[in-house]
């Protein structure tokens, strides 16, 4: 079990907690990120209950795609079965992220998608941001709203109700991305309602600003990013 | 007096004063952490008036269960009178904590409830976070207010009003854990209702989070966690 | 000029700056503090326009009070002259602050009091804090303001009109806690009457509150502090 | 092409992108800063997509004034365009900032100017901040629409419609510092909205604090600096 790429991702995993923490997007010891490893029926997930400070590469946990420890010496998040659940079901996902950032969360607290009303969100998430299902902890529900909310979306984010975030991306830097623009176009979106309503942007300069984005990006070797 | 189990505690309770700071629940000198030494009618409790910067172990204070400091060279909290009450009162109290948190003390100014209309608020506290009377410092009327709202409570947490917050916890990290997610929940039912109204989830699912949520992570041996 | 007092009280106005970002009051090189110079007609204030990074205890500025420099490679403070009138004007005062603070400066905005409606602002500041009149720089007409307003009252702090904050003290650091917690209870309030009204509490409590805090403190041979 | 001044403002420039950072202005790798090389036709810029712990003076992309790279070894911000369009029509502009700060991109997507409420954007803006048109990216069009709305504007800000800010400056602190004070003053000027009525200054008050404030600054040999 402690191949090159599994240990690469548990230093990766381990690494991108520090982005949680430094975006705000987590409180305690919540929030939780998971990645494949390529090429196997494995994924590399953040141990249950540690603190952020505690995290370390050799503590996280790997299991397989139903959630069953394979190697690690800590109990894996709480949040396995959804992220197992959604590796087994979109074999494209390389990265799932879950957060209870606050802005998102209070659009999923009212059940809200968030409109698509600014560019950096068109770029981003080419989309609003969709409201899922009340799903309960404990089973396949979380994976299955996911899943269902996110097939055949371009946002690579889903709010699901009454309960948090969680983001999808090709890696788990990805996904990573997705969960902190989340909270960014989350919070602004709310602020700019505040004080009168908020439009969202035409559906044509969504989809020019959304294939720009994804292009441009995409064909780029190195790691996605976004400056305007 | 130099025990060691008083000297783990005065470490223990001016490490966890950081946590306070780190999720941004007190300003300037405000907010103060106490824990029960076991087997001891004795508890630990932060020294008043010093800047978090000058809090050392040594600066800690021991006092019994009155209140009356027994060792320590600096007066304890101003707040020593109402966790006494609180550890006289609850024998199963090991930590207890007080913050004026702006989003939870916003609750606590208008004396209204947090409801439980999140997921992370059903599996910390089990309930809606209840309200406190009004209660002047200076006797046993805070101590009191908080043993009144928390006795058969499920919450952790009670917002007194006007006032701010109080949490307890089988230790002192539990209590700064129930603090820390009082205010995050405060924040995030703040906003969500900003934007229109939020429904407490049901009864049945609060149920359901609370008991998993209190039993998956007691069955543990190490500290309890969340992260999910 | 150099005398030891100056030399102390350059270190101490330079130091307290950092408090002013520590606790988010000030953006860019906006915020200044002064402090008197114990038995002198003398006072020590911050350079105009160095970046809170570049301050040292050398670059703050000694000037008389009628704001004139007396010794120091810099320019003093833009507001100097506001400064300089308070310390004319109130001899017990050993110490001003002034920020631009945002919640605080929200109602300044709006020119509404901030209503005493906790008991942490009780305790500080023993009543509503106030409004000053609207009043332009580059003359006495600021610092007419602030005396005409703070005279005879409580709060040591004042919401000049579309303007921002001015706060008094024994000393530098006296009135920065006040600038600390002007803000604490402006963002709290503010956020408290977002979802309804927020009555102010009965003048009784809030005199109880205030006569306890200032007298406990005040007994004590340290800086007065607060932690309840 | 490796002149003093280039190496000099790739410095400054790489240097300048933490205080985005430090006001918390952006987003993951959101935001950029441009300078004017001094009598050259070329532009120092961002890279696109690098992390900010990535930037290095090294990283920095030297363009001249049609946006195409002359030296550098990664992309040059997205925005590029829109950077050299201002640069070719303004000669005195010698820095750019674009950002999508949080309150002020809520203004920008509601379309709303930001009212010149307070004195301390009197000071900076001296007057309203305007919102520009809605402009696609990937052509000249957003730098058409910073210039058509800046262009005898006493404000250094422009709120591009649904997308963000973007600042000039006669050098890129200058611009950094405007993009710094307009989210200071959004969000200001919108927690002040939040509880009643905000009137913008009289026209005179705005006058006569603009004037001074560039004036007093204008005339001296360091940095221009705000600590009213």
């Amino acid at each position: 079990m402690r191949t090159e790429a599994v240990d690469r991702l548990r230093a990766e995993v381990c690494r991108l907690h520090a982005e949680l923490l430094r975006w705000n997007l987590v409180t305690w010891t919540s929030g939780n990120i998971s990645a494949r490893v390529p090429d196997a029926d494995l994924i590399v997930i953040k141990p249950s209950g540690l603190s952020y400070d505690d995290l370390t590469p050799e503590s996280m946990v790997v299991c397989d795609l139903d959630g069953a420890v394979v190697d690690g010496t800590h109990s894996p998040s709480s949040d396995t079965a959804a992220h197992a659940y959604v590796y087994r079901s979109m074999p494209g996902v390389g990265g799932v992220v879950h957060t209870h950032s606050p802005y998102a969360t209070a659009w999923a607290a009212r059940g809200e998608p968030i409109p698509c009303a600014i560019t950096a969100m068109a770029d981003e998430f080419g989309a609003e941001i969709p409201v899922g299902p009340f799903a309960l902890i404990g089973g396949d529900d979380i994976g299955k709203g996911i899943v269902a909310t996110l097939s055949g979306h371009r946002s690579p984010a889903v709010l699901m109700r009454s309960h948090g975030v969680f983001t999808i991306g090709a890696d788990a830097r990805a996904a990573v991305k997705a969960a902190v623009m989340c909270e960014d176009v989350a919070r602004t979106v709310h602020l700019a309602r505040q004080h009168g309503p908020v439009e969202p942007l035409p559906q044509k300069h969504v989809d020019a600003l959304y294939a720009r984005y994804q292009n441009v990006y995409g064909q780029r070797a190195g790691s996605p990013g976004e400056d305007d």
